[in-house]
């Protein structure tokens, strides 16, 4: 399978098929001669002043199809909502708000923030409680990571033959981000948690009370609370005023509306934790606490439900990896059904639990290709193959499914969802 | 002025007035008993379900104050709109697209991306044009920069005394992103460029055909053709569908509406090149072109007009620094009116020609105090005093203004803008 990847790194890089990226630059323009090219006519929008600008900017009337997708399965209600990002019509690895993936078990609250307090108490010397003025005293991080909901790409875990789904419906559950907060290490020194404290209960302020358990020693790592995302305050959704962000980790333990943590000895099995977020392994035994999101990648351009709009020409094969664990070390591509693999480039800065964009040129042959990528991570975690994956599990658990995904190139330019 | 920077850099960086940053875990939260601390009652929102998730998400209700200021003296008219963006409400390194400042001379047009197209002409071997279907072919890149008007924190260079203003207004066409395009160099290979070709001219396509002459060194090097900004297409505020991207060039060099590109063997001293964005010197002469924008930094909180709510107590000191030539190098914090200065932590990522936040934890003692910040980048430069950037310019020349920034912090906690 690794046969090709013997040439060295810099030579691989940047070669697909033999075609150099250099020697690549693909002739895609309609060529003329000068006058010809410049036209005779100006647009109407050269003719006339502009329009006005407003002091909270909105997309384009043109891009207000690119919008959040509401998850079939969760439709029927409005407490439980699963809303999946466009990924496939962005680039770069920063989600902006307004399409960052968020999943809801009891609706959004709308909490003043001026009434809300986080408490720190349980297992500590001096049970603490800090408002959202407090707070903003206290030194701030800003890391770029990403978030995935645990049930991310589920349908390809649980259905015997490939769905018909875009990259958005099959894999939305994902996003990244610059999160602002403070770190909760110095919120828990302040507390002092008594040497018998080992877990902590995050609970949020919804009708819910969506809860989880969360080692103390993650949360004196890399944990903070999170008061801002890309710059500006949280978005309701997101949990306004503030959540628990806890880096890798999925996406329902960075609890959201967060207003206490609870210092205990052991976990508290909240509904959440023994519910929805336990994986069924192939044995019936149960993964009780399964925090990390594994190591993964998803090929966004070109993917499900897109039509090539012209067949035998240049492409760039582009998409996401990310690792729960650390950075991506490489991202591998195949496009010719996994028989054999190349080197992508990897779009910097690569960081710590974070999205990151890889790509690689493509001159497609207007045949019918089968694409595919493998992500490895610094720790060495690789994707394992779709069956890999379902020996390990249950066959009706769908959590944490980070299998190598498929995309079906038809000759008719239609792009769709394949099951290797 | 440095004498305090001779101690090791691993020291300087986490101590401020002999306050290491671990030990300064500051004691802020309100401290009780656990039955104390959590309280008797829930609040309303936490008794009901929530509300419903909206396809493309907005900021919450409580926030909706964080808006774009418009410049007072662009007021009368609405074409040539100057919009500041609010850095003191700001975290991180990422302005959220819909705060992003913007400035239009001809207000905004409403271009129809099926029938926008983008030529290159002029000394080519053959004039190609190239539509967005077929742009978006290309290889992308999606670096994180900065982008700054050369107008930014005129104020300070014109006023001989200190006006009254907020970060926002004094400083705030200022803004971070995730920008995605098309590298130039691959479509300016494809037309070909003449040896004669030393210039290009880019021409927007808005109703007062925005233009700048760019040496063509620069387009073969880093720039490119933005599509997008934080993972979604471009506003229409920033240049939709499509912007000429010139990293660390001032920010009407980066021509949005782009519709032409004309390869020419000269600068065009266009209208905008020789009017507005044409710096004058002490001694009357012009400085034609003066592309990069310079090393810089500003203290963002606390800032301008802000109240501090509790006197004598812990703040973090913290704000933004950027350089068009480089990655920042280091940035330098006073509290004592510039005799002494301390080493600023440096968030991570530190990338090239992007804002880089820097912060200081400070123990303020209630009394008045002068903070001011000092950028240095990695090629050297390092900001001027106010004075020292007067000798350069005429009287009344305001473009390019980088100077050091002071803010007062007065007894009763109120923050002015301030003159050294």
């Amino acid at each position: 399978m690794n046969k090709n990847l013997k040439t060295p790194i810099n030579r691989r890089t940047f070669l697909l098929g033999g075609m150099a990226l250099g020697a690549a630059v693909p002739a895609l323009a309609l060529s003329g001669d000068n006058k010809n090219i410049i036209g005779q006519s100006y647009p109407n929008w050269m003719k006339t002043p502009g329009g006005q600008i407003e002091a909270y900017g909105n997309v384009a009337k043109y891009e207000k199809h690119i919008i959040r997708h509401k998850a079939k399965d969760t439709a029927q209600t409005q407490l439980f909502s699963v809303w999946h990002s466009p990924i496939e019509n962005q680039q770069g690895i920063i989600t902006p708000n307004g399409l960052h993936f968020t999943v809801s078990h009891n609706g959004v609250p709308d909490i003043n923030p001026e009434q809300h307090v986080l408490k720190i108490h349980g297992l500590v010397d001096k049970p603490i409680k800090v408002d959202m003025q407090t707070l903003q005293r206290y030194p701030m991080v800003s890391p770029i990571h990403f978030l995935e909901c645990a049930g991310n790409t589920a349908p390809n875990a649980v259905s015997l033959t490939a769905l018909d789904l875009s990259a958005q419906e099959l894999s939305g559950q994902v996003s990244g981000a610059q999160y602002s907060g403070v770190p909760l290490k110095y919120l828990l020194k302040e507390a002092g948690v008594k040497t018998r404290g080992k877990w902590v209960i995050a609970e949020g302020a919804d009708g819910g009370s969506h809860a989880r358990s969360i080692p103390l020693s993650k949360l004196m790592d890399d944990a903070f609370i999170a008061l801002y995302q890309n710059g500006e305050r949280l978005r309701p959704e997101q949990g306004y005023p503030m959540r628990l962000f806890v880096p890798g980790w999925e996406g329902n333990a960075n609890v959201k509306w967060l207003h206490r943590l609870e210092v205990t000895d052991q976990p508290a099995y909240t509904k959440d934790e023994s519910g929805l977020y336990s994986d069924i392994l192939n044995d019936g035994k149960i993964k009780r606490f399964s925090f990390h999101m594994d190591v993964k990648s998803v090929i966004t351009q070109p993917s499900g439900k897109m039509i090539l709009p012209v067949q035998k020409g240049f492409y760039e094969i582009s998409g996401l990896a990310w690792s729960g664990y650390g950075k991506i070390k490489q991202v591998e591509v195949s496009i010719d059904e996994g028989k054999s693999w190349q080197m992508a480039n990897l779009q910097g800065p690569v960081l710590s639990k974070a999205l990151t964009r890889f790509s690689i040129p493509w001159q497609w042959d207007g045949k019918e290709r089968v694409i595919l990528s493998r992500a490895t991570d610094e720790h060495g975690h690789v994707q394992p193959t779709r069956s890999q994956w379902r020996e390990q599990y249950a066959s009706y658990s769908f959590n944490h499914f980070n299998a190598i995904q498929a995309w079906s190139v038809n000759s008719n330019g239609l792009v769709e969802n394949y099951y290797v």
